[in-house]
């Protein structure tokens, strides 16, 4: 059974990010699995073109209603008409997640794939703490029943590597 | 036309936390606002409880497909059969967001109410940082078009007048 | 608990359709049950303008993504953001669901609520005849395990005794 | 860009509804278009298999949250997750509708399309009569506005060729 790695990131990028999601989706291709995404601009639209430049197959799962807004290397494209509800079908139609630089529909995701269970390695993404509740308590250790965290990568070939690692 | 300001939060709370919950709800319903929320337990139980305490009313948004899981606090109850997609629609329903600790879930509510333009204000919640791309570029400014954040604060009557004022 | 029954039918409607759905929203509320629609206009609006009228609670789980669009005769109102996707929520949300009249979209929550099996009683509205297969072949029973079916009444009392008898 | 055409069924098919699935399938393949369908079993399985078998490309969309329930004919599977909600999906993502037999959920699934705009095209599946409301009223053309209708055919051949035929 195939494996399907999701790449989120921000819908604009700079060079620099959108270089990094060319390499990350090549190398999920290459290793032949399926890449997902939110079927947008920017850093998905990169890892889509690195995706079809290894011959991969690439799956964008888009907040509006029409397969129009997909970037031109989606193959497969499932608009959906829910909106931000659709973040949650990304992550969820993925053994792994990886993201790749971040707006805030990245950090949505990265929280709703940390709450679905999946591994989600970050490159050049959101930097996240969970509360010690100091604030409010010193000594409380709320929520930590379900702390997750981002495997933080400095490299495509490592984002890719723990990711299928962890999937395999 | 009512305000509605959604309380997220972890199903399991330690008691400082559900002691902040508790007064960020009877805080909502004294101002006359309607609290929303994801309809469990912990944070969202005591926010719950407190604007019971208060005359309000509360509505609770379940990932389950019955109502039978919400907590006793609840006078509406949508259960929504949709697991975390329904994050999204917590959020949506709210004019503003108070976060009160968190797990991963209360992350990704953070980053759809962030990506849906809501304010959300948060007490002794997660400290999240945009990422400065620095791992893979000194100078990418990638995402900064959409970034908002969270407004922390100290105490849950600073977290409801925040949250108030944003609406008004 | 409270007993939740959905009122379905035409965001345009007849008087007559308007007329019938007001008394079913005015028996609803009446009998205690919490009214939940798709918080529109036509056969929704006079439903919850007749729940209204009896003291009731109403409901309007809404396609688009902000609360103005409710009408003015929903208490609470949760805008889904989702669409048509938010028709499944209708009938999720509810112990019994009532058609009175129908367009399209009141078609799809009546498959919607017997796929769910839910009990759904029809008063002006659909004829749906399940399939015999016989352009295929004349002994297929497809489908025939998962049939469920409208129970058709002649007034709005009917309607709504039967819906909350089924659901006790 | 491909054209997308839904194949709506029930889970469990008769021996002639799944052969009618399985033609339908092919022929869709056939003409380059891809299949989209929920991923189960019985007429989606039958389709599925129909469409591998003449080299084409299939996607499922799933109610579940994994996608170990897609029929192995599925090439692209969709887990959301959604519970029934995802029908809304399936039909979203195609240009065309196609439904063979039927159980309540295809009927959602016609109601669905047919309020979103797309041709439904019907194979041995539901007859659906729209209210004339003469239960209510002599009169009422209550739901007129939005009406369409299933285009019923005798042969998968038919079928095809007018899902295609309007969607270009």
């Amino acid at each position: 059974m195939a494996i399907y790695v999701a790449v989120i990131g921000p819908s604009r990028a700079s060079p620099e990010i959108a270089e990094a999601a060319f390499q990350v989706g090549a190398l999920i291709a290459g290793s032949g699995a399926i890449l997902v995404c939110g079927g947008g601009g920017g850093a998905m639209e990169a890892a889509c073109r690195g995706a079809r430049s290894a011959g991969g197959t690439t799956v964008g799962i888009l907040p509006g209603p029409t397969r129009e807004d997909a970037n031109p290397f989606v193959d497969i494209a499932i608009p959906t008409g829910m909106g931000e509800a659709r973040n949650a079908l990304v992550v969820r139609a993925a053994d792994a997640v990886i993201a790749v630089g971040g707006g805030v529909g990245t950090l949505s995701e990265i929280g709703l794939a940390l709450k679905m269970g999946k591994p989600v390695v970050g490159l050049g993404t959101w930097t996240i703490e969970a509360p010690l509740s100091d604030r409010v308590s010193d000594r409380a250790s709320d929520g930590a029943s379900d702390l997750a965290s981002i495997v933080k990568v400095d490299t495509p070939e490592e984002a890719v590597r723990i990711a299928l690692d962890v999937t395999t």
